[in-house]
């Protein structure tokens, strides 16, 4: 019987995808890795954050399923074999994203944050309508999880624009592409939305230059990883007032560190790395589905470009 | 030259709609109502909570357009005359209402409120995933408003029920219609959402009867009207855990008063009644096509039906 591998950063989460993972493909018998076991001769990897350890025991993978979007950090792992690297594509990530976004930028543009500190005052206070034009809110990365936020976040009726490599029609959404109009997107952005990839181009791009570009009253709403921000860049135009806000799910360190100033800064808010989970049924269904085509013959997206890193 | 008459509660807003009505419709004359001022002869009447004098001076107007979509106060005056009264329909107030209930709906399922507590203790602890099934959210009213939130929550993963007075398909929701499926419908759904137009028959509808037939945990997400909630009951259901929280955005008494328990109740979040604002331009071009319309002897939507209250 052919076999399957699960590896992940914690013995309980390697555990939970192995039963999940057995149950969607019975043909197969699949192995949850622990340090010190034997090579199993797996001819497919699930995998999230696994130790290195994984690649140098197992030489017959024919093919590496990620448990997320982002696969920054098993592109780094020295002993990844060259093979076919595939990440989840949307897998219910794409709805809890545009939730997180939405959630973050009305507690700003529609003052709920405001309205929570009135009720302490006991005061029936209501602030101006919100102008909706006064809100550009501008997604990097047009994905299929930077698409889905883009259109949900418009179809509230703010005006949003998306930056992405290439040139593409998105229908409500004005797309800016390549480093050519960069500028010109950030330009009109207030609330900047980062869905970008992890790969060394974009690595430090939420930095001093780009935040001097945008519209006065900026927010940050970064859902990507925390490698795209240089925090004293950051943290420099938040004390500045430069940028008002910034909502913050992912970090350069996780978990981050209690010393950090994020924590204690009044224009950030923080949540420990949950803007989109992977959600398991989601996740085992496109896993298994893309299994049983490879071992048809058959072609499956989600293929990991190396040259660009995602 | 015709006149258009606009009456609103304060002179500061109805300056405002004669210049916006004014700009939309130069082949009539707009007036803007104030006391003392004698009878205008105008043809139309565009109001928002007008005072009943205006109704005994006004003794020409042909229809009445009302700048909302909820009718219950105008119908209330006594000397409304028996002539066709127009509701806004949506007018841009559905986005708004869908971005209200979404935040607010987030801030419970997504865990934001403790998320703010964790930040105030340097704290990196993720609560376990969002399970969507667990938050079956339930609109009372599917009228424009409430189906079009409906929708929108529905879109983010959530189950999601309408309860109509009549059956009808909703595309991703399941519909419950009538006196008959009330109690089923109550019974599934833990987020009660009210859109309901306020009559005799749903005064007072959001009572200890409906609050012991929902899901525990409950949650009670107001944006209808105050009379709607009997506030006895929603108190003693949110004092005994019946139900987890109450988001209101509209009370029996505007200004909320000062005394009153929902401003301190730690389980209640007020706004006020700020869930949906007209916004002008949608408004004024909606009134305008229909008072065109009608000029030239067509029919328009939005009509009030006197026997229903809506």
């Amino acid at each position: 019987m052919s076999k399957i591998i699960v590896a992940t950063a914690t013995p309980a989460a390697t555990k939970r995808w192995q039963e999940v993972m057995q149950a969607a493909l019975p043909q197969f018998e699949v192995v949850a890795w622990e340090p010190g076991i034997a090579p199993s001769g797996a001819r497919y990897a699930v995998v999230w954050s696994p130790p290195d350890t994984v690649f140098q025991q197992e030489t017959k993978l024919e093919a590496v399923f990620n448990l997320g979007a982002g696969v920054d950090a098993i592109l780094a792992l020295p002993s990844l074999p060259d093979i076919p690297v595939y990440r989840l594509e949307d897998a219910g990530m794409a709805p809890q994203m545009a939730e997180y976004v939405i959630h973050g930028l009305a507690t700003l543009s529609r003052g709920f944050d405001a309205y929570v500190q009135r009720q302490r005052e006991a005061s029936w206070s209501p602030l101006a309508a919100t102008r909706y034009e006064d809100w550009p809110v501008g997604v990097m990365g047009l994905g299929k999880l930077g698409s889905y936020v883009a259109k949900a976040v418009a179809a509230l009726g703010y005006p949003v624009a998306g930056w992405a490599r290439s040139a593409r029609n998105e229908e409500g959404i004005e797309v800016f592409h390549g480093a050519d109009q960069f500028a010109a997107f950030l330009s009109r952005t207030r609330v900047l939305v980062n869905l970008l990839p992890l790969t060394p181009e974009t690595q430090g791009i939420i930095n001093q230059d780009l935040l001097l570009k945008l519209l006065p009253d900026a927010v940050i709403i970064n859902i990507a990883r925390g490698a795209h921000v240089v925090d004293d860049d950051l943290l420099a135009a938040l004390d500045s007032g430069r940028v008002q806000a910034a909502i913050l799910d992912v970090f350069n360190q996780e978990p981050l560190p209690a010393s950090h100033r994020y924590w204690s800064h009044p224009s950030v808010k923080i949540t420990p790395h949950v803007a989109a989970v992977t959600l398991e049924a989601e996740a085992a269904q496109q896993i298994s589905e893309r299994i049983q085509r490879l071992e048809r013959g058959e072609s499956v997206s989600g293929l990991v470009r190396r040259e660009t890193g995602y």
